[in-house]
């Protein structure tokens, strides 16, 4: 972790913390996904609580509610305690994606294809924001409910901007500073101004990149509906379950586990249909960036024993357990040969 | 203005328009004060098409519903119109307080006076930032129903950042990007991390000082539930109102208009009670900074023909209109003896 510790000293003089881990929230985890701007409130409400067990250093720990707002006309809860005990480690960066939130938007006014000056593009790129930001103040307000304290953090209002839709400026500077108050700042898709097209759609897999390569995680976990990669669409009752795929230095990939001598490297894989930023493939590319610096990515279910074995670090640094569900990605470097 | 657009020259290498004009939503012009987390929709709503009208170039243009989010579980309603006539001068900033939102969180917790290690702090800063982007939310959403390009900008998410309560580090950058790109930035009062007590309340009055030394917009106009500075407490039937104030060099303030022989500098002002980061004379110091800078400020009621001309610009260079009620704070340089 020498290297991890080292760039985040950069951040501030004092000596922070190194990241522990940055969690990509599906938006396909904690949305129905079929039905537009509706969240599925088991599922978040579910990934919180495991998030918050992942961070609690004992387990007695109480949760302090920190939403103190009206949920639907209700009355205001705060919960009698002065001084509770907090014995949380929250160093910890949630991203999310839009599920049924911000796509309908963005893909009717086509903010992904640039030209702010269009009226439409100006109207679906304020609609959509509308949108991604609705659904981020949810996801914070139900991390609070469950004591995680939890930060909103908006690209575009991060002043971040891309290039062709490659991020072009995105200083992390105050997320850094962010993490280092105890707080878990909540990024999301966003849209953002471009250089070159005016704006478009910058995604929560590639913040997760961008992210990891600036904070150096000690690990990156994807929350998605699915158990992880399979070597085609998880509907088909064929479909195997891809438990450990190496990276090489230059970004190529293999299958570890299991060892499958007819499957070709090129698996057959999902994108969801209403998905503008990309879906599987996107999310397998970013990832292998991400384990390219060595840091390892588990892709696995929301709201299983599985993604709270993940969220806890706990899949392990050499090979994965045989009981947890899900694909590694790691750089071929940390992968012990089998 | 020659100064305003050199200023402005620097945020980008096209020349942009100089900025038109802030506006301060005063939390108590848009929110039930006594109601906790209400907006009034109503003074909203009319804020809102007001801003709308001093924005537009031609009196016919149609309105381009710009929120296609769903409203209460209602449906989303997308104008049918491909490309419809977009012609708004958006050249506009506006910042809102928090009226009825945030300041119970913050208060309770006492975010203001620091401490973000203590639990109930912590918690008490992550309540106050859901209060008030929630409130913030609903404005960008009430905005952009009237068709105003608007982006929530908070300034948490922004990095900015106070040392003992004044601004440590606030790029503007990105403000500047916005504007230029033709969206109306919608700011607020926020809790941000303090470099010397750990965090804060960055109020509204004192985002809008910086912002206007920063970007050196032609005017300010702060809207709130009076109609402008009165000599004593407005409830007070003897009350007058202060039509014109010329604040020198030094920030030292003196009442132009009406000429009145027994009045002493030292105006009684009222104060809301619940109001955490001040009420008027916090108001009328960050005015007459303001000024200082050779900038007019107008201080009015919202929803009101003084407020529509206020917005537009219209209560003049020299003298103000007899029949223009509210409060106008300007450098002495430029106004006009009697």
């Amino acid at each position: 972790m020498a290297e991890s510790e080292s760039s985040n000293q950069t951040l501030k003089s004092e000596k922070p913390k190194p990241l522990r881990c940055i969690v990509k929230l599906g938006g396909a985890a904690i949305t129905c996904k079929n039905e537009l701007e509706t969240i599925n409130g088991t599922n978040l409400r579910l990934f919180c609580q495991q998030l918050r067990e992942a961070m609690a250093r004992s387990s007695v720990a109480k949760v302090f509610g920190m939403d103190w707002s009206r949920v639907s006309g209700d009355q205001i809860v705060i919960d009698d305690v002065e001084e509770p005990a907090f014995d949380l480690d929250t160093n910890f960066i949630v991203v999310h994606g839009a599920g049924s939130f911000g796509h309908f938007q963005a893909s009717r006014s086509g903010v992904h294809k640039g030209g702010l000056q269009r009226p439409l593009v100006k109207a679906g790129f304020v609609a959509t924001r509308i949108s991604v930001t609705t659904l981020n103040l949810e996801i914070v307000r139900a991390l609070a409910r469950e004591g995680v304290p939890s930060v909103g953090v908006s690209p575009f209002a991060s002043g971040w901007t891309t290039r062709r839709r490659n991020i072009a400026s995105a200083d992390a500077s105050h997320i850094g500073e962010a993490l280092h108050a105890g707080l878990v700042p909540v990024l999301h898709g966003d849209a953002v101004l471009d250089n070159l097209q005016e704006c478009t759609i910058l995604s929560g897999d590639v913040i997760i990149r961008h992210l990891a390569q600036l904070l150096l995680p000690e690990y990156v976990v994807f929350l998605t509906d699915v158990l992880g990669v399979y070597d085609r669409p998880p509907t088909d009752t064929n479909a195997i379950l891809l438990k450990e795929i190496a990276v090489d230095e230059d970004g190529n990939w293999s299958i570890i586990k299991p060892l499958l001598g007819h499957l070709k490297k090129e698996v057959e894989i999902t994108v969801a249909a209403h998905d503008t930023t990309g879906g599987m493939e996107t999310k397998i590319a970013e990832a292998a960036a991400i384990a390219k610096l060595g840091i390892d990515v588990y892709i696995t279910k929301a709201g299983t024993v599985h993604s709270l074995r993940a969220l806890k670090g706990e899949v392990g640094n050499s090979s994965v357990p045989d009981d947890w569900l899900g694909t590694a990605i790691r750089s071929a470097k940390q992968v012990r040969p089998l």
